[in-house]
């Protein structure tokens, strides 16, 4: 479990007094997650999440829980920053940067249909508008400039096929050019476990603490090659064209982003096999969780080389 | 029922084109509330309600949506506006300025026991302190100006003997000053009737339209005034203290406040006799709600001015 730094109820119930939202009824760890430590925080007034950032850089942390703040008040169903008493997002607790959001309703699924992907297609789309207005700026942190550091960290590690994929890639990645594509905030992560639904509908997508500005249609790309697979690593018709629909009847694509797209799809798996392989070879010390078999994605990318029809029409 | 201004599905829908909260499934007229024209909008995202300002200046408006996004961001379960996609919280619609806020769950209470009237002391107490923080400015608009004002224009309407009692107290009024009591935005308006339950917590604090900057003391004594009643006017002590100690619980009061009790209990019962007579002998042209009574709020000011003890120890 993922708890780096512990916090006691006697703590936490003295640092809720910088805060309006009641006394302290319950405090639990939450295991998933791996990047900060994450708390259950239930008190007299609502549930909550307790995040101790653990890792993030304190400079871009407004980044991220400004850009909640916005997308909630846009009606996106995302965690909402809850500001202390001096009127601040973040706070301090136990010596690391902390904030408190709201906790949301419903449970991710394992197996999403069309008519779920349809949904998360609509949602992102509505996420993607009401971002455009969000003034902050952080480029995507793992955009190509990072691609090129991990690949480089890596490379040592693996065998001659794999490596050989990855240089391919990466030279085809380099050869493509989108300063025309529609830019914007992005969850960039928005897999299915990041994903709440409550009677059939999305009743939340959270974290958010890998999100940046880049090409909306990347973010799209991401979810496809996660809530859209059949037999591994293929795509599934029916829910990639829901998902699609999903989004284009929010925001119809450009004639750039149909042609970007086949391209889109690999970006999105060098991005996961690449942070997936790092994880691997390159665990942080100190690492509470198992890291996740970078095969995945090495498969998703190969699919997306050779597909031809990857359903954008 | 207050639908001063018809709101259409069809121009509905176009008009939640400006927003991110997904496509129109429903909307309801609501029969309460005599100042505004409000509707309940549900759309494949979630539940809202749709105001139409049929009175207040518009120059007043960012005060009052301003003041419930920032409550609603500190934890206060109070109506959150939906910003569009241009950022702004006030929109027009058919003529109107309007607004999107989120819909609270649960429902009002006829009849709250102590526990109940603890809970709302709590909540007062952290929406209070919470709206310390809050830049804009309001002088509450129902405040001693307004007092002096309405009584004019009533005073013709009076039998000898409530023409007398006005006089009386609106001289005792001016005698009183308050300059060193805590201050800040209050709700001014908290009746039973706009602050809901769900499962015993207070799930929504609702209509913020005569919110204003005074006495956060002036806040409680409005409360006390219409949820601590036995007997038609006369405080119920049980409530009351609940009421006040859950107040004290999250903010206790200054020996000043203390001191200034009795008379803020008048000031507030003053303020609602007034409105109910200004609305009672001089309605405004086209208002399709009757007035209420206006003869409780003067039993309840004839009792607070004899009261020997109303519990704020």
């Amino acid at each position: 479990m993922s708890v780096y730094t512990p916090v006691t109820e006697a703590e936490l119930a003295a640092w809720l007094g910088n805060y309006s939202v009641g006394t302290l009824a319950a405090l639990e760890p939450i295991k998933a997650g791996i990047e900060n430590t994450n708390y259950f925080v239930t008190t007299s007034q609502g549930r909550y999440v307790l995040t101790l950032f653990e890792r993030l850089p304190a400079a871009e942390l407004p980044f991220y829980l400004d850009l909640m703040a916005h997308l909630a008040r846009h009606g996106i169903p995302c965690p909402a920053p809850i500001a202390d008493l001096q009127d601040r997002y973040l706070q301090q607790l136990n010596g690391k940067p902390a904030a408190l959001v709201t906790r949301l309703p419903g449970r991710s699924l394992d197996a999403p249909g069309e008519r779920e992907c349809g949904e998360l297609g609509a949602l992102l789309g509505r996420l993607h508008l009401a971002g455009r207005s969000y003034p902050g700026y952080l480029e995507n942190p793992r955009g190509p400039k990072w691609w090129r550091i991990a690949a480089k960290e890596v490379m040592p590690f693996l065998k001659k096929d794999r490596s050989e994929l990855l240089e391919k890639e990466l030279r085809f990645q380099s050869e493509q050019r989108f300063p025309d594509l529609p830019r914007g905030p992005v969850h960039a992560d928005l897999f299915r476990d990041n994903t709440l639904f409550e009677k059939g509908r999305i009743s939340g997508v959270i974290d958010f603490y890998f999100a940046g500005v880049d090409c909306l249609l990347y973010d799209i790309a991401v979810c496809v090659n996660d809530w859209c697979l059949k037999d591994g690593a293929a795509l599934d018709a029916g829910r990639t064209r829901a998902l699609l629909a999903g989004c284009q009847g929010v925001r119809p694509f450009t004639p750039l982003e149909q042609a970007a797209w086949p391209a889109m799809l690999r970006a999105a798996a060098l991005r996961f096999w690449l942070s997936r392989l790092h994880d691997y070879h390159l665990p942080r010390a100190g690492m509470l969780v198992h890291a996740h078999d970078p095969e995945h994605f090495r498969r998703i990318l190969e699919d997306r080389v050779r597909a031809k029809a990857p359903w954008l029409a």
